[in-house]
């Protein structure tokens, strides 16, 4: 079976999505795709694929699956009536800013029993998994300390950052799911602290671009991150779990693995520009998933229940942060 | 303009060649293929391209370039017969085993004044080409030594050893090539050894397995290269230079960049398994560059000269490894 | 000029003190050692220099300088008869885990107008140093974010533990000290949280085994921190600093810098395992460092005012962890 | 018991060995020390012990063992000197570049069954051994190849070179012992290239100042070296061993494991400067070695025939060279 899937949104995520599914996906066939915009035209030509001029019309499509890669905003009812149709959902994060919002997709998701993965495709990283993996084979033990440096190579346009939820909700989010699916738990609370160091536009916009987060897991594991919108060296993503019996991390990749040695010292090129770079497997072996869970009826790999706790993370982190103190989770409501 | 290249030959490695061609390349279309298997129609269907019966038929199709990826003793002939219709070339390495076969296919080529490049990719490996920049640069100062270890994860299959020339033209040719473009030299002695040390079939087909050379170039650097076609830890590719004023180095990927640690110590995932997985992006890159050739008239990247010359120094290690004794590469002729 | 120095206290420390003074510090010399245990007699033997009854021997020996190496509860006593006794003084850390206490001995030096150096002998490691010099000469402009790891082998005994003033006043201060120093900000803020995973004994003497910080510095840096008793892949002691121009970190050595690669992947030896062996070098350069500050009246390299701040922020984390919000360190006093 | 060692010469080596012997080797006393120069008097006072006047003063004394740090030429005669008192002996590279010479004092070293370990120091490096321990314990498998760079940051003076048996037997010499070590393998066949890169001056003297060596061991397995006089960026000394099951390698130390990452990439400091950073390590354990086969008659961890091997190679290597072919060494008798 090829799981047919139609593309929600072409912009710069749905259009990468759509040339994957279309080229590099085995069992996987493009079927369609829909934008509000005038792009999903030019995508639909170069993938040689159906184009909707409405949702109604996409999921009028002959297909298994709709990927939503649409403005967060738009996420929910996208995701109502693709689980009205009887289609099996892929969800970019985050699946909206408003938890109640998130309660109802997930709602209409679990009452229609489609299958639903949310686009956390860092779980998907092979250096990521494998620190994942060494906690979850028990390698390390009872696991005591993770700790997550997540810094982008340059903030996005202060329009972005105005509809994005804030540095929590919109780039943190990842670190949230990283913490919880390498500890293998829960967070209960979560303390915040952050500045504007890059841009007074982005305090102006009243979001920080430089953060810190602490946050208690329910096995009692802490998790450190540190954020920042501009590492200069490139995109710098490293994740850290340390426990009883030993550690375990990941690390980045450089533009090149060359170096140079003269009498001043050693160079090397910097990291890996940004996450099409970096997370281009995550992004295939994320869709491989997709293909398996829709196909065989799997489990999710990566669950509604994982879209929600992270925006519940996410607002704790900003009540923390207004606060001054730290926030359990059940505070969020 | 858009360079439109027909494929001859859709085995291994004409069929990635084709599919990259087709989805990959800005400005370069598939316009055709053609293979004397049946093979061709699958890739032609699936890359929505023409196919063709015949070479004739192949040189038939409206294409302003060819790549070559038949088999090797087919190379001059399709060599030939595409400089004859005025196509650019593209022909994957070795050009032939016999030198008088290289010169008849370089003189047609000539004569008909159409580009030429060949398939040596690994000068376009980012890691590697940042070894190569830095003698190019003058960072390194003179170069005095280079060093080059070149292993494969396992050895091919005992048919294809039989008809490839032996392990020094048909594995060690890229690191001869590698030797002359790091250190921007011709080479003159060489001097090999080697050993069967993986599998006696090998031995008894008339080849080694394990090798070392050493290369003496015009310039005085002295080049080591050692092979093995057995590396169970992965494909391991370094390429070190050398010089009064410092030295530069390419390193190998690992499979994901995590690790381990714990009382026993530090434990990180083998390296990328074969050509495929460490290769990709500098197949991307010749592609690019013979495009950029076809389009601009630039130079040849990797010439036909560059072509000649790696088979040179491998008939010379042979005839090095026949006589224990350093051999100058104008005793091949 | 020869610096001679009397080391007070002969435990573990102090002896390693000693036998540095005596034999691999140029232009120092060991005038004699002292302590209320025999201890002092086998090393005074060993090192063949005079060993003190009293305190008040001690401090009649010809010679510049004390080494303050007793048990933390004595220093302050210790600084204040010796700078009575116009002696420059080398004190360890912490100065007292009392902060009047701290301050009489500061004043009495400042009355005294001797030389006094704290032993914070992390800032003279050259991988840590190396980090701090990023910053000092101004190439990651201004610092936003700094990440320390410190982790120990194992936990001491559970006496030591007991009188040691717990995790933040013992071995967080250290860190505290190093965050000082590499960012070159005072802090003002302190969020500490933490637990106890490895023994429950140590949370029975009240204290924490494992540890997470978070520091705001006054030039609006964040430095987190994370601490274990008890890495099992050895000591681990890391520094990391990111501003706006870049970033800079340490990391640790290996017991050897060797690998081993299988088809499992590649292996390579634990950290080295502890202070002893990481910290060689660093305990050599304080001493070139004091010398340097005795014989030519350069300022000192760790002051008294370096001395006290790691031991507010250590009250401060505490205060943070019984109260569970974030505590200004103006609040201790 | 103790270990009471004579350290005959107290040039730069001798007087290294002289203090680690007094100082930092648990189980040895330096019971003397002797000279030609007055170099003796100043060492003596140092580090207390007796100066003997002459050989046969220095035989004179209470020990059990000497070790022989003498210029070259005087090896042997001290050897057998030594030997006949009775004494154990430590003897530094190379015994002699007289194949006859080593040869007499071997003989009365076996006469009267006195403890003999040549000093070379390498095969007690940490690194070094990680990789022979990998070999020696059958991780590898069979070993096919060896690689070895080992290159010093900058040439001796020429009046050294002049006297040194030129680079084979002078510096290359330890590499030829390190690939014994590591295959676990005699040399069979050597051969070797050079040229003269970094001072004329090294040439008149006729000696090379860059090499390149390929050996050939009983077992099979294939070594190549590469030496260079001057490597700008710090003392290289790498060692890699290949085989049927894996690779085990070695690698520097940086003079810090610091980095500093700008949007120009990543920089790090230059590698330990020489040997006697590199080594400390493995001088300190040699010694450990020494005392141990003194007091327990344990066997020899560097043989007479360790130290006559490495000769027999060098002088092949120079015949190589001289010829322009391989040697067998069994043709250097």
């Amino acid at each position: 079976m090829t799981v047919r899937i139609v593309v929600l949104g072409t912009g710069r995520i749905g259009s990468m999505h759509a040339a994957l599914v279309a080229r590099q996906v085995p069992g996987a066939e493009l079927a369609g795709v829909f934008d509000v915009t005038d792009s999903a035209a030019a995508i639909g030509a170069e993938l040689d694929c159906p184009v909707a001029a409405t949702l109604d019309d996409a999921l009028a499509i002959d297909a298994d699956a709709v990927a939503i890669c649409t403005s967060t905003d738009t996420h929910v009812d996208m995701m109502v009536a693709a689980a009205g149709a009887g289609r099996a959902i892929f969800c970019e994060k985050p699946v909206s800013l408003d938890l109640g919002e998130v309660d109802r997709g997930l709602a209409a998701v679990e009452a229609a029993t489609v299958p639903l993965q949310i686009g956390f495709n860092r779980r998907f990283d092979p250096s990521h998994r494998g620190v994942a993996d060494a906690v979850a084979t028990g390698r390390l033990g009872e696991v005591h300390l993770c700790n997550i440096t997540s810094r982008d190579p340059g903030p996005p346009p202060i329009e972005y950052i105005a509809a994005s939820g804030g540095i929590f909700c919109d780039m943190t989010i990842h670190d949230f799911d990283m913490a919880r699916f390498v500890t293998g738990s829960d967070v209960i609370e979560v303390y915040a602290t952050g500045a504007v160091r890059i841009d007074p536009e982005i305090g102006e916009a009243g979001d920080l671009d430089t953060a810190v987060v602490v946050l208690t897991h329910e096995n009692g594991a802490i998790t450190t991150i540190d954020n920042s919108r501009r590492a200069v060296y490139g995109y710098d993503q490293r994740v850290e779990a340390f426990g009883s019996h030993g550690m375990a991390g990941s690390d980045n990749f450089h533009e090149a693995n060359s170096r140079v040695a003269t009498s001043a010292g050693f160079e090397s090129p910097p990291l890996q520009h940004f996450f099409l770079e970096r997370y281009t497997r995550s992004y295939l072996d994320q869709w491989d998933a997709f293909v398996e869970m829709v196909r065989d009826g799997t489990p999710s790999p990566v669950s509604g229940a994982d879209g929600r706790a992270p925006l519940v993370i996410g607002l704790a982190a900003w009540k923390s942060v207004q606060e001054r103190r730290p926030v359990r989770c059940d505070e969020i409501t």
